[in-house]
């Protein structure tokens, strides 16, 4: 079994305002998702937050967002495939550029919010965003969404010579096509810790979940997303940080 | 006689606004000063900047600024070292993302105006400048204003190990300490096409400019700071630049 | 027949950055959309803007956008109603501030670029649009487009109970449907000076157009954009103004 | 003895990032400072902002900033007169054009951060804040700092024909030219409750503080500056309003 990496944003503070307990998660990840200045995240929170990687030798990703400020990046705009290219090499190479003053460097990509939710929808915005990724360091992996088929994705990465990390979720349920049920419906965030724990490892041994129609719904994850909002979502990291080390034990 | 480079500030437009006109100048210049968003400039026309200097093989400087685009970087914001570090480091590294995209990368920085001022008359300020510069990239020059006497600007390029490129002005009449006569005094700006030729072809050769007071001043420069903002200051560049090229022929 | 009004889209000027030729076209226009900072202009520019339209007796509307300066607000936003409402409340009531300091008040409503679409195209970002107006000032009529059929728009704005002024165009080519053919298709924008002013004319006597099938097209319209962009499209205004106030002598 | 307001700075939450809990001290306050945009608010929290105050009949008024939503507005810039009247007029127009939705309007004015400290330093820049206000509307009170000597500052607001409402904390330790001690000496900041609450008492009773070096300091105190910051404070807020209404009964 290789292993599951655990991937969470980062840095989502700006100015005098705190947002996410970044210290305390930090130590149980694999990869900071970092925010780059257009949709949360300043210079100063981008030095602080990639320190904060590098002291726990989790690897830094650049998560550039839509350029909204007061919308955390999370309503779609209208941009241009060129837009896209070049809002992604400017947010990446300044997150890059602090990297480089701490003797580290950005290792991957992971679109924000609305960005990232066109992206999987649009198959020209994801075709934008592998182009730069692909112009800024074709060695960067992209990390998208984890489907029940990957393989539209898998192609469009290969034609552009990215990796693709997909990402899947431990606390979300999931319908037969392998999406997000909607948070508006019932069930949608999975509270119980077991449950998540669970999740978890399915995913990292490859098993397949149980979607919400009870059906057996196979998703190939690289990657898991986890949350450092509060201290039942750094809760729910430890325990299923500690699920998946031991299952890595041979 | 070692040469005298001429730069000059481009990629000053902002979305559907235009300011200068780069392409014209871009030919005549050797250093461009590409605004990186903060004061002007934004993702996309930092890629057109980049491009033109590529094709005329022009050096590429990073032209960082306070955050203050409404005041395009020419208001003095109470930044702290810690401050003037981070936004220098974010400006330049995404100006960096950018050129990588385009075979290229930053050769040097130059703050931008209210910075620029603040580094000449604060030396805190001119230390986090350098203290930035040598973290980012120890081998990128830093460019600042020649005065009468660089040695204690020099001194601290040294203690910092950063190289110090300083720049005069061939349009512009100097007090007798080497200081730009305010624009408020009348003969400040030079219009003569002759004076302004005179003024280069003297700091290229290393020959004394003459002061307001009629005082011969020396002044050290490695480097010209010329205009693109309209016809006219485009033709005095193309003057300058052919009595250079002619004067350089040995 | 009732006197066609002539609007202009004014102060999209942003900080150093000069855009429009306000002062030549204001004497000719009866009403100035007035940027209100977030796609253009900003505190200093709607100063002075708005004391260019109160010279010249021409009545202020307000000009909001979706906030996106590097996109000049030509970006759809997802924006929530609610969100919508927000940002014209905040907007005209900035407008209205600075129409206070000069004695007068902001006089109708015309959303700007992408908002603007976005209203014409989605009855309930339209609905959106009119509640806030209606909040704000029962009082302030807002502009539209007009098209071959305003009923819907017209009922929408009875609901809420805000006067409705459409607005046409001169220089445009209209399709037989009463939109504006897209700018991509040839004879979209109309050149030649006698064209513009026939249609205008044909517009003011309320008399039908001919839209680019051949077919005649009725719009009423209550007003005019008119261009301060440049020279020509000043030039044309001109025209417009002088065959309206020739056409009105009774 | 005139009754003592209570004012706290609120609406201080920007986009997804929250900050003072409004609605926990807004029942104990007489004043809403609210922030207007530039220093921190959007149209989204400005408009719950004033709906707090309404629902608890609290005063609003508006709380103007520099332009830095990065530097929380702390950082003095260098406006002009004019650019200080121009960012007062908007911002002040702005929150007036949300009051005016719900029924209200802004009822005082007093500058943010780095804009209230220089407007304290510079008599040229509280000169230019008084003629803000004073064109926007004479009826409104400025609301700034008291030291031992109000004089300059009320010599400078009859000029302008502007109502000055000097403001005082009952949380600070002065000095004995009645300056607030800086945060950096110890006792600078009182945390006993008793302490605070006495302090309260006094300035509401017209009687000397005790200033740091035991010399009697008389401010001249309209209004005392809370704060929403946290559970603390908002107890702190909650005994001094007690302590003053018991006080007011006669």
């Amino acid at each position: 079994m290789s292993r599951l990496l655990l991937n969470c944003d980062m840095g989502e503070s700006f100015g005098s305002w705190t947002m996410g307990l970044d210290a305390q998660v930090m130590p149980y990840v694999d990869c900071a998702n970092i925010a780059c200045g257009f949709h949360a995240g300043d210079p100063g929170i981008m030095r602080k937050t990639v320190a904060l990687a590098v002291a726990s030798q989790v690897r830094i990703g650049a998560h550039p967002a839509y350029q909204d400020l007061a919308g955390f990046g999370r309503r779609s705009m209208a941009c241009s495939a060129e837009e896209i290219r070049d809002l992604l090499h400017y947010q990446i190479g300044a997150l890059d550029g602090i990297c480089r003053t701490q003797g580290t460097q950005v290792a991957y990509v992971k679109p924000h919010g609305a960005l990232y939710n066109d992206m999987m929808a649009d198959p020209l915005k994801l075709r934008a965003v592998l182009e730069a990724v692909a112009a800024y360091d074709r060695q960067l992996p992209l990390m998208l969404m984890a489907t029940a088929d990957n393989s539209a994705a898998q192609a469009l990465g290969d034609e552009y010579g990215v990796t693709l990390w997909f990402e899947a979720f431990a606390d979300r349920a999931y319908d037969a096509s392998g999406h997000l049920l909607s948070r508006r419906l019932p069930g949608a965030v999975h509270h119980d810790p077991a449950v998540i724990v669970e999740q978890a490892l399915r995913l990292a041994r490859g098993e397949p979940l149980i979607a919400s129609d009870g059906s057996p719904l196979q998703l190939q994850a690289h990657t898991l997303c986890v949350h450092g909002d509060n201290d039942s979502s750094i809760a729910a990291v430890r325990q299923i940080r500690q699920a998946l080390d031991a299952q890595a034990v041979p």
